[in-house]
């Protein structure tokens, strides 16, 4: 967080680093052992903290769990900003969204395995922020695909369950993409693209 | 279970038909609110049975996880198996397979979610078990595609990498192919098919 961002919401910058760190920490556990089975006391030790502090920091169990979910949707959303800021064909967009994401699923593991597994334990206004922040990403992919249609890129496709093709195909990554392993996210993204747009590519355009 | 499978474990049909109906309503209450946060307690509560009669059935908490497991792998790869005999295509197969998969997915929503989220809780013997039907799975659909690429179907692509992309695009209609729902596993497959099928196919045998 920045210093001006820090200002804004009262807190130091100190404050919003070490509340960060314990959002890090607590996805790790999570991702683990599942959140309702994690208590607050196992959080207490994981992050060196008494239950007071922890609590000041946190809020309360839900809140970690929609900060966690945050994380995930804060770099997934600046990733789709990028995308829809580059002036490039609906290909070339749909090419960036995936390597977007699969940066996203590369570099924080244990938030999107959390993301991915206990969303509905969110309530409330949280379940409710996190399913519309969720579709508006869907919505973004959903128009590149549209875009690409009315271009000719695209044949005749059903979009919706061409963005939940395309979300399975990226999104389940997350079960081998690890940090520190043999592939990165461009070497997964760039075959990916390559199945996925040679797939719903107009007849005219294949073989270019 | 048939009345010969019975015999041969020397348990009667009735006893196989009541274990079979406490790893169905295991797997709703550990789909819900997580395999470790489920109690042996819980389990007994839901199946109508005292502690001493369910482990009689399920012998421990992570044995009935596995049966969850084996439920679904079973009829994966009685799917598979269904594939192999099939004397068609390697597109054929590959779209076989995937209208198999949905079908699995679509019918047992709660052992696919336990399945895809609760593995890890697998130890030992269990967990090379499930590591071994599930690596001979992904091997078969990747042996599909190493016939397409032979037999100049599909083109030259990385068969590990476009197996993950197929399973990712497959497997992950978990989180919204539901029983009872618009969809059904067909209406989803074969959209499904088109897109991979498509986006693998060499350059000669596009347009066809």
């Amino acid at each position: 967080m920045s210093a001006e961002a820090a200002r804004e919401s009262g807190r130091s910058v100190k404050w919003e680093r070490r509340r960060e760190a314990i959002v890090d920490t607590s996805a790790h556990l999570f991702a683990l052992q599942g959140y309702h089975a994690t208590g607050i006391a196992e959080l207490c030790v994981a992050n060196d903290l008494g239950k007071g502090a922890l609590y000041h920091y946190i809020g309360s169990k839900e809140e970690l769990l929609a900060a966690i979910h945050d994380r995930v949707m804060d770099e997934v959303m600046l990733g789709a900003e990028r995308v829809a800021a580059a002036e490039v064909t609906p290909s070339q967009q749909l090419a960036m969204l995936g390597e977007e994401l699969l940066d996203v699923i590369h570099r924080f593991p244990d938030h999107v395995w959390v993301f991915l597994h206990e969303f509905r334990a969110l309530t409330g206004s949280r379940a409710e922020q996190f399913r519309r922040r969720r579709a508006e990403y869907e919505r973004r992919v959903e128009n590149v695909l549209r875009s690409g249609v009315e271009s000719g890129e695209f044949r005749a496709i059903d979009p919706w369950l061409t963005v939940r093709a395309w979300l399975g195909m990226h999104n389940y990554t997350y079960m081998w993409l690890k940090p520190g392993g043999r592939l990165t996210a461009r070497s997964v993204a760039r075959p990916f693209a390559e199945i996925f747009m040679q797939g719903i590519a107009e007849a005219n355009q294949l073989g270019d």
